[in-house]
């Protein structure tokens, strides 16, 4: 049971004091708990504070780095390299990002490889930096080992994301943000919590046997790429989740594969490491780089209308656009709160005791 | 029955025939051939030679020029939008790669956005002109309308796939070329021959409803996005095709969604187009603008050599890399000559034979 419902500001807030006693200096805190906070306002709820205490862990695991100096190591006129100095990817990844931005506006797009990082929250809050600027934003981060690839029984990619946030005029824009497994980690442990079976298709046991064990994971076992099987195109999501892999980390120069680091501080990262920290891969493109923005817009309205009205299947009531139920989380979160998962709850208050905080 | 085996080089002379007769220029015809047989050599059966005649009627019905003043029509240091003069894909395509190749060469990546072009036959063909260049190439296209969304009876996307190849050292490429549905066109095409079932989650008949019968596309039914159903994720695989759609066509101001003309001349396009043709979206990412190439290439021989390396389910002899299978192909057809299906080369001696050619 929960003890209360938490309006998002003061969960923000309390996640700022949280990142500022970690030694955040204040823009790098207050930036840090909104890019956490935007996966609660979205309904992304594995992503946001029920993180929080899994980053001070690693703070006091002296794997997070809270004042990093983030450099430039390498850059041609539109691309960037940099290393996050073990930073929080929830600070790296937006300063990368407006970087991106910077270098889109002078060569048509910007892209930024980034090394020496850590989970940077939902994928989707850095792609939608680029549309104030009437731009389209990518980001993809490799991510803990958990999935096997295709025929594969061990474990050597992670849950790897890929969002494109794509800007329109009346509209609101497109945003799609997914894993590129048939389920992310956050809809495991909902099962979990719940002790409920898992649908066929999302987990295999640590022989790469079909499963619907929630827990399988702990057991050895492993997510899989989108598709399920090798019949229903598991190949086409493990090919994703490499490419998402290679570009955020073989290009930064960060660990990939079996290779990332742990989210959990309580798992040691590889002793052998192939790069620093994990590894994100930004990008940004201007619209009217490639065509007028006012033009682009009015069509990316008529593509939206078009699909939003189409005919549904039975029992269904919309044809939805990529970022639909996000909005409709916000406006009601914004409005009514959110009731934290009562383990979440618990958790937050034993972090706030522990740093001499109140929530 | 087949009336023999066919060398490849014997059908990319034919080919290139065929293109010489439509009235394209030599160059023209000779990289159209090109792009065309690299399908049939690397076992992509669908998107080779089984399509010639396809693109002849589309020219017999004016919807291709052979002889097009490809333009460019929008430009940034980085980026470029074509108009592909109604040409055939299979060069249109090519040529707006080394456009993005030049540009990346000054920008650190090259993007370019076509509009009015048709087929380009497979997506992989395009993205590997980067890798000589020591670069990664992107390549997608949109496409005749046979794919459902989400909850959707209607036939809103085609199957519009993303290749992206990445240079390795000693490894061969990475080289990812994937419909964003569960299964391509042309899995179910060789079903249809065989009169075999499909299995579930490839197709919903016209109401939505889930379908094993092959020719459920001739009676309104539809592919289904990569994922199969909800539960398994198709929203992403819908999330996939949509991005390719507007990258590909709301960017470059080609057709999208169901305006996309279809490949088939028995079809009209649709009388209310919202652009000209079909889009592509070619990328080349240098790189050495992001790591020095020599370093890249042996972390990507180490990722790939890791993953190849990898214990595999009961029954599978490898974790393969993206590339292998049609690498494996290419082998086997340049040494040994493909087979073609005899309704394929029934349709082939027929073409020979109106355009007063000897196959």
């Amino acid at each position: 049971m929960n003890t209360r419902i938490y309006r998002i500001d003061e969960l923000k807030t309390f996640a700022y004091s949280v990142f500022l006693k970690m030694g955040c200096p204040e823009a790098d805190a207050l930036l840090a708990a909104d890019a956490l906070l935007a996966a609660d306002v979205r309904g992304i709820d594995s992503h946001g504070v029920a993180r929080l205490s899994g980053y001070v862990r690693l703070w006091e695991a002296k794997r997070i780095n809270p004042a990093p100096a983030i450099r430039i190591v390498h850059e041609s006129p539109g691309t960037a390299t940099i290393d996050g100095d073990a930073g929080l990817g929830l600070v790296v990844a937006p300063k990368a990002m407006t970087i991106a931005i910077e270098k889109a506006k002078a060569c048509g797009t910007g892209w930024v490889a980034v090394r020496n990082s850590n989970h940077f929250g939902i994928a989707g809050y850095h792609t939608m930096l680029a549309l104030e600027h009437d731009m389209i934003g990518w980001a993809m981060t490799n991510a803990s080992p958990l999935v096997a690839p295709t025929f594969s029984t061990e474990r050597l990619l992670g849950t790897n994301p890929i969002s494109v946030a794509i800007p329109a005029g009346k509209q609101p824009p497109f945003v799609l943000d997914m894993a590129t497994t048939t389920a992310a980690n956050g809809k495991l442990e909902i099962l979990q919590r719940k002790n409920k079976e898992a649908p066929l298709g999302w987990i295999q046991t640590k022989e790469g046997k079909p499963s619907t064990n929630p827990h399988e994971l702990k057991a050895g076992g492993a997510l899989i790429p989108l598709g399920s099987d090798y019949e229903h195109g598991s190949h086409k999501g493990y090919g994703l989740g490499a490419m998402v892999d290679i570009l955020s980390a073989v290009l930064s120069g960060a660990n990939y594969g079996p290779w990332v680091p742990p989210f959990v501080a309580f798992l040691q990262p590889p002793t052998d490491p192939v790069g620093t920290g994990i590894g994100h891969f930004l990008g940004a493109m201007r619209v009217d780089a490639f065509r007028p923005a006012e033009e682009f817009k009015q069509h990316m309205d008529n593509w939206i209308e078009r699909f939003r009205s189409a005919k549904t299947t039975e029992g269904n009531l919309a044809v939805l656009i990529h970022g639909d139920p996000e909005r409709q989380m916000t406006d009601q979160r914004l409005k009514e709160g959110v009731e934290l998962n009562p383990a979440v709850e618990k958790d937050l208050k034993e972090l706030a005791a522990r740093l001499g905080l109140s929530l």
